[in-house]
């Protein structure tokens, strides 16, 4: 068995050098298309066949889509699961869950094993793949759909990704609206799409009510919980801390309250504190959070009808989709106890 | 494609009828054994590829395994999922997860798509399949391992669960020796096998420590937090409270939290929370929690490891087996402020 794991990372390069044709012919072979002389397929589909690869029958319905995290550590991965296995069990389709760990040696593995499986598409969650794996999946005319795009889409990929920029104007806005003045911000990693758009949505906020960043109160995180408690720390030491803090995830968020909680300061009679993903724990957080909804699922969801759709041949409606984001008031937000001018 | 669903529903009963042969036939068919008659090989195979069953090539090594929960719902699953796709995705296996709903419809759907993409086993969390379906699995010749066992093992599958009355016992035990004696328990559903074990543990301590269980005191719950709010308001409000309430889930002991919450009572000083489970999320309530890590994780890791023995023809160690389960003390308990004697 692990000789034969080993043969099976090859890519469509070797396949291509071995037979003597180029990548373009070994691709038209995979993808079943008719311009390859009857020997030149049978070639290529031996050495196909000795990698491992499986034949994928694209006359036939789909029956399986890949569905690949960086990480599965966080209780925000299971929303998304949630959608797109609610989805493709109603098409009959099987959803394959992957980690890759942001580590290019589980990425080929992947890659390798998605091959011998004959997956019919792909729906990538926020990891950016390294392009020469992006172009294997192309090469191999499996479908790809990226949800919550990390990076600026230089590829030909359906993206859809939430209303970030709206969502981070909305939890600024509320704050101002219950009378905060000095509210701290601790983002998400800048570079992710989704952590610059909340950051430009909360200074959006503050410029519409004449105010400007102040950089003091802007806080570097990670979106898990210990780099928000460490962000809440540290404005709790500033001279003159905030009376209220956003929190770009609604894990940090949590951080933040613990943060407050090891100081002896109430949430909110002492600071307020809004999240972002409206995670479904977070209705039970002390006190329940005030967060911006991120529909999660949804966005599993029509990451699969869409990829089913690039599998049957069908172009989607839009290659770039963003989904709404809505604010959840509940019990993390009041007016600052001694109000700011 | 409807069409191809509507006839893809029929059973093994259904394909022996239609051929005329016996279920054992059909099965023998299926599981490539050689004791068929090439005729009846051959009405069986044309029948099985006219509803859509995928034949499986028994000598290949595994591609898939089939994750199945009722529901996908809780931050439970991500940690179960985590476990299954990391040694699944090392032995180059891919994991479908899919969630039935506790619905007969679905469930016989899941089985269909099971076939039609020929997996290799079945690791099954909690949820009871009726046996109709647990009968079609084993004619499939489908390896199957069970997590978290519902109910009684009636059938030969194997089991893995965690110890649960050990876990039941280390927390009422904790709360003992911090000098409680009037003890909640918000329990689960007693017709799952895991809450009457942790019940049995914790009546187990209160009996080490000679005080008989208060049936006052014991309240119901489903594991959703939700049930953990009711039942601990319930047990504020009787004539004499609780000092310490353990939650069988670490859900229920958030619920609880903030039902002590919105009675303006503080955690641990008013009342002592126990959960069991540990979640990721629960080092990051407030306060942290002191529960019962149950190693979902490494449970799902034991799962997959023995469906793909199974797969492979090998025969599992054990067919019952429990993890430990280990209390791990954080902020929400402490004695009791004005301790009962």
């Amino acid at each position: 068995m692990s000789e034969e794991r080993a043969e099976g990372r090859v890519t469509i390069t070797e396949i291509a050098r071995q037979a003597g044709v180029s990548v373009p012919t070994v691709s038209r072979v995979v993808n079943g298309r008719s311009d390859v002389s009857p020997r030149t397929r049978a070639r290529v589909e031996d050495l196909l066949r000795a990698h491992g690869y499986r034949k994928r029958a694209s006359a036939a319905p789909a029956t399986l889509v890949d569905l690949v995290f960086n990480d599965l550590d966080s209780p925000w991965a299971v929303e998304i699961i949630r959608g797109v296995e609610e989805v493709a069990h109603a098409a009959g389709v099987g959803t394959v869950v992957s980690a890759i760990h942001g580590r290019s040696g589980d990425a080929r593995e992947w890659l390798r094993n998605l091959r011998a499986r004959a997956s019919d598409g792909v729906v990538l969650v926020t990891s950016a793949l390294e392009p020469v794996l992006h172009e294997e999946l192309r090469l191999l005319g499996v479908p790809l759909v990226v949800v919550d795009p990390a990076g600026s889409p230089v590829l030909d990929v359906p993206t859809i990704g939430a209303a970030n920029w709206s969502g981070g104007l909305a939890a600024t806005e509320h704050l101002l609206a219950l009378g905060h003045r000095r509210i701290g911000l601790i983002a998400g990693p800048p570079r992710l799409l989704c952590s610059r758009a909340r950051f430009d949505g909360y200074r959006a906020a503050l410029e519409g009510a004449g105010l400007a960043v102040d950089d003091s109160l802007v806080l570097p995180g990670d979106f898990r919980p210990e780099s928000g408690c460490t962000g809440c720390t540290a404005l709790l030491d500033l001279p003159e801390p905030p009376t209220a803090v956003f929190a770009a995830s609604d894990q940090m968020a949590l951080g933040a309250i613990e943060a407050l909680r090891r100081r002896g300061l109430r949430v909110p009679e002492d600071m307020s504190v809004v999240g972002f993903d409206d995670l479904p724990e977070v209705r039970w957080s002390a006190p329940p959070l005030t967060t911006v909804r991120q529909p999660l699922a949804d966005m599993g969801k029509l990451a699969v009808r869409t990829v089913l759709r690039l599998a049957a041949g069908e172009r989607p409606d839009s290659p770039r989709v963003e989904l709404g984001t809505e604010l959840v008031v509940r019990s993390s937000t009041a007016p600052p106890s001694a109000p700011a001018t």
